[in-house]
């Protein structure tokens, strides 16, 4: 039996949003044909937007706790359903005997081509990170990141399903999809775990979404089901 | 830091809605709020029904082994959101460095005085084992366990939530609720971890529904928040 691991609680209905993901994405009418996962949901890890942006504790002693928990379970892979912790990717990535997927690389893959002008939705850290930008300009795919109104949207947004008000999440980022519709975005990725959240609380979104904690959990389930880890044996 | 030990995976899904509940019942619009937990979702543990009917698999190694994987991350508490598991409740207990709740205990204690005569909603398994009918007798409750035709809507319902089905599962379980409420009973327990996931599809359910799944979160941030667990520190 091999497990998934998963570095979650950031936040935590996120990590919540994903293992459900994992389980639907994973055809089976009984328990025993779904995937083993071993979940360390930490949310006490310090802010990782506010430390990217130079005002907030270091997160990485407490991502390396959880990368250390998970391998000392004998996790045969690592995840983290956070995009901005991936600013620590390389210091994850060493630090784990697993190996680790890049929720923005397999976010930047799955955006269809022909998307014409892609936003990138996503928290200030991750965007002042960079990874997004640079993964889509790897791939060759247009891209802009909000002017600092819509990315005041996005921020609060974030902030709302964080604090467990996805109605108003999604107020915020209709607005804000609206905006960038006007500003010449034709698909947008939501770089960020909670957005999808407030994503599901809109009626019809503007443009079609690609969707971080989606595309990462279908990379995690190819991953563990090419191995065989939903089989007990 | 110390974290709560969720013992999941039986099924995957009802360990999802666990988690969720969890999270919503804890106040706080940062992560940093939230509870620390480590979950092992074991989903290709054993069949806990079949195994007390005598007709399959003893799934106390696996549970062993959940308990063991928790307890050498360091939990400080056991929780183990499947109510079929909780016939080996006296085995994992004493296997448990942390302690470890009762999911039939805590779910009795929240069955409102002036229930009338409350259905126990459950596998045939639990229903075998039967410690609700324990519970409830202890608490001097009166209540009362379907009949076959009633318990093979329920066990088809829980069967259905497992393979993915909440509109065919609701289906199931108000036709049952109906049956129960036209012989007597006044209020049910949702002692499987599946059934509160079709009663969310149901429109109106026709008598108050005790559930399982959100008593043991409640019990389990109760315990939590009283010792401090959501402080870093």
């Amino acid at each position: 039996m091999t497990m998934i691991g998963v570095l979650g609680g950031m936040g935590p209905l996120a990590t919540v949003d994903f293992m459900g993901r994992v389980v639907r994405l994973t055809q089976g009418a009984r328990d025993q044909d779904h995937l083993p996962m071993m979940v360390a949901s930490l949310p006490h890890t310090p802010d990782r937007s506010s430390a990217i942006l130079g005002d907030g504790l270091d997160p990485l002693p407490a991502l390396y706790a959880g990368v250390d928990l998970l391998n000392r379970s004998g996790v045969g892979l690592l995840v983290v359903p956070c995009n901005s912790a991936h600013h620590w990717y390389e210091q994850m990535r060493r630090r784990s005997a697993a190996p680790m997927l890049h929720i923005g690389e397999v976010c930047a893959d799955a955006v269809p081509q022909g998307s014409g002008k892609v936003a990138v939705l996503a928290t200030r850290g991750t965007l002042v990170s960079g990874f997004y930008q640079a993964s889509l300009r790897e791939r060759g795919i247009d891209f802009l990141v909000p002017d600092a109104l819509e990315q005041a949207r996005i921020s609060a947004c974030i902030a709302q399903v964080k604090a467990g008000d996805l109605a108003a999440a999604a107020r915020l980022l209709e607005q804000a999809l609206r905006r960038l519709e006007a500003g010449g975005a034709t698909a947008a990725v939501m770089g960020c775990t909670e957005i999808p959240l407030a994503a599901g609380a809109i009626p019809q979104a503007p443009m079609p979404l690609i969707d971080s904690t989606q595309e990462l959990a279908a990379a995690t389930v190819r991953y563990a089901l090419t191995r065989g880890w939903n089989v007990s044996a």
